[in-house]
């Protein structure tokens, strides 16, 4: 995900995106989910990376290999938005703009207050001239300010109905087919699976469960500061921003949350912010596996790249591997059965 | 455990305090682990708490009862000094011993530097009348500044060989053996058991795996600011404190780690230190347990309270199960045997 800087410029821009006519996904049979690898990982194509996943996974978990990472330390960390589901709006985006327009529906007075004003207007000039403190207020009052109970049920409420724009299907069903092969392939494995997003980290607890079979616990996110009212136990959310879990925040969210280095990870071009997790998962003192997502497939997912090339230079610079989505991964989404199965 | 604020004034009371002669615990035979609460319990004495333990645990995990709780939902907290092992001295304290040590015998000039300069004079003095500022410096000094695999190198290494004073036993042997039954009775019955310490987080983390049979993940504790050095991709851990873990910072640090309430809590008398954890429990939507340790066997441990017995009266108000070491367990600690089996 990028900076939250980005976050409120890009609703302002999904605002006014119009929405598109892309084809959904092919609907090849999905993938079974047993431990040998080549049937595990059915959405991946068959050629190098493919079996340079899997030879890394046999390597680490056979006993008696000089390569073999004990259960314990046998840590994966994902990010989430584009590199486990579509990012072209985010997710988090519609939500704000769920938010706003249930607490508008609520108070009408709103609709004269910024930032729901803004918000309400499709004013994408006061978000770009409001910057970070625009930013910091649209968070804070969509976010926060409320308990935790208040904001599950918000997100809860969120997601059941959630439409994904441009795609045209339901949220639940813009989660990467192969990525849910790879995680359930690392899990057979003895890996444990971990979401490490710039993303808050509740709204993303609210669905890991249920579209990637990650528990709450074993989700890492952008977070707010919280605090305890005796009074009714209840933990409320504050507008202070604690830990911002992006970029180089992505190290130090691993190490507070999990404890040590992960040996697998994967990240996505498009916002350079899994840069210095993929490089602090490079300095395991184990065998470690890097994965970079390359959103090359503007037929089937989108077609994005970052001005600079930040993440596939220092791929190509610290020999980690890159998905092309359009080569590498037979299925991007997958069926809508498949999903109803969960 | 008590707050910081306390903590290096019992360093002091500890520089002081006279190795005494109390004798080890009763060795009888330690627990099997099997799943039936009377056999998996077996230092538990049998009476009305550990009949109530395992009723509740049979009540929420039994198919089809009205108080069934999902497996993803039984989660389990428990504090550390004090509760799964002995907090007089508090073994971290005798790590910051250790560190200093350590520190002043590879830089001499250090002995006439506060705080090395009060630690190794063993000058109370000096550490109460700088209160807070003190332990600042002290746990910056002996706990910061350094990469997080050093830190971790260290507490390894002061584990190794680590002896507790006044039990004169090795630490590892200071644990509570009716604690670890219990945690194992929880997890052979689908609960996570996670670790919700006053502590700082690594120091818990190097032991809790060997000790308690919880990964590192599952420790939630005291934290300090990390910083990610991109030149070595590594930690940094810098002196600022971020979250303090104890009293109300213990809800907001199993909401960051776990995202739900735990149903199932315990933690002890002596510190206050558990209160709004045991709350925030009690306020899940599920049917949970909350148990309070009260140290009341100075004969096989310690005795002690709290002046103002606020632990204690907030059970009773709470209608809290309480744990008399004295009359509810059987053996304290573990037989040496049971724990080299570790």
């Amino acid at each position: 995900m990028k900076p939250l800087t980005y976050l409120f410029f890009t609703v302002g821009l999904w605002l006014t995106f119009a929405c598109g006519n892309k084809q959904p996904a092919s609907t090849t049979n999905p993938a079974t989910t047993t431990p040998a690898g080549k049937e595990a990982l059915a959405s991946w194509r068959d050629g190098p990376l493919k079996q340079a996943i899997i030879a890394y996974v046999e390597k680490v978990t056979k006993d008696g290999s000089p390569d073999y990472i004990p259960p314990a330390d046998r840590i994966a960390t994902f990010d989430n938005d584009g590199t486990l589901w579509a990012e072209r709006p985010y997710v988090q985006e519609l939500f704000a703009i769920y938010q706003v327009k249930k607490m508008v529906a609520a108070n009408p007075a709103l609709a004269n207050k910024q930032p729901f004003k803004a918000a309400v207007e499709h004013d994408k000039a006061w978000f770009e001239k409001g910057g970070e403190k625009a930013l910091v207020e649209m968070v804070g009052a969509t976010h926060t300010g409320m308990t935790e109970d208040a904001f599950e049920a918000a997100a809860g409420s969120f997601f059941e109905n959630a439409q994904y724009p441009v795609l045209n299907k339901p949220v639940k069903e813009i989660v990467y087919q192969p990525q849910l092969e790879l995680l359930q392939y690392l899990r057979d494995n003895g890996f444990k699976t971990f979401i490490c997003t710039g993303g808050t980290i509740e709204f993303v607890r609210a669905i890991a469960p249920a579209y990637y079979g990650i528990p709450k616990e074993q989700v890492i996110g952008t977070s707010f500061k919280y605090q305890f009212v005796d009074s009714n136990r209840t933990i409320l959310r504050t507008p202070v921003l604690e830990h911002f879990n992006d970029k180089e925040g992505k190290p130090p969210g691993i190490q507070l949350h999990i404890g040590q280095r992960p040996v697998f990870a994967c990240g996505n071009e498009g916002g350079a912010g899994d840069i210095a997790m993929l490089k602090y998962c490079q300095s395991s003192r184990y065998p470690s596996f890097q994965l970079l997502i390359n959103h090359d497939d503007g037929d089937r997912e989108f077609a994005y790249q970052e001005k600079d090339s930040a993440s596939l230079k220092a791929a190509a610079q610290n020999k980690w591997h890159v998905v092309s989505m359009k080569d590498d991964w037979i299925n991007i989404f997958p069926t809508p059965s498949a999903t109803q199965k969960k």
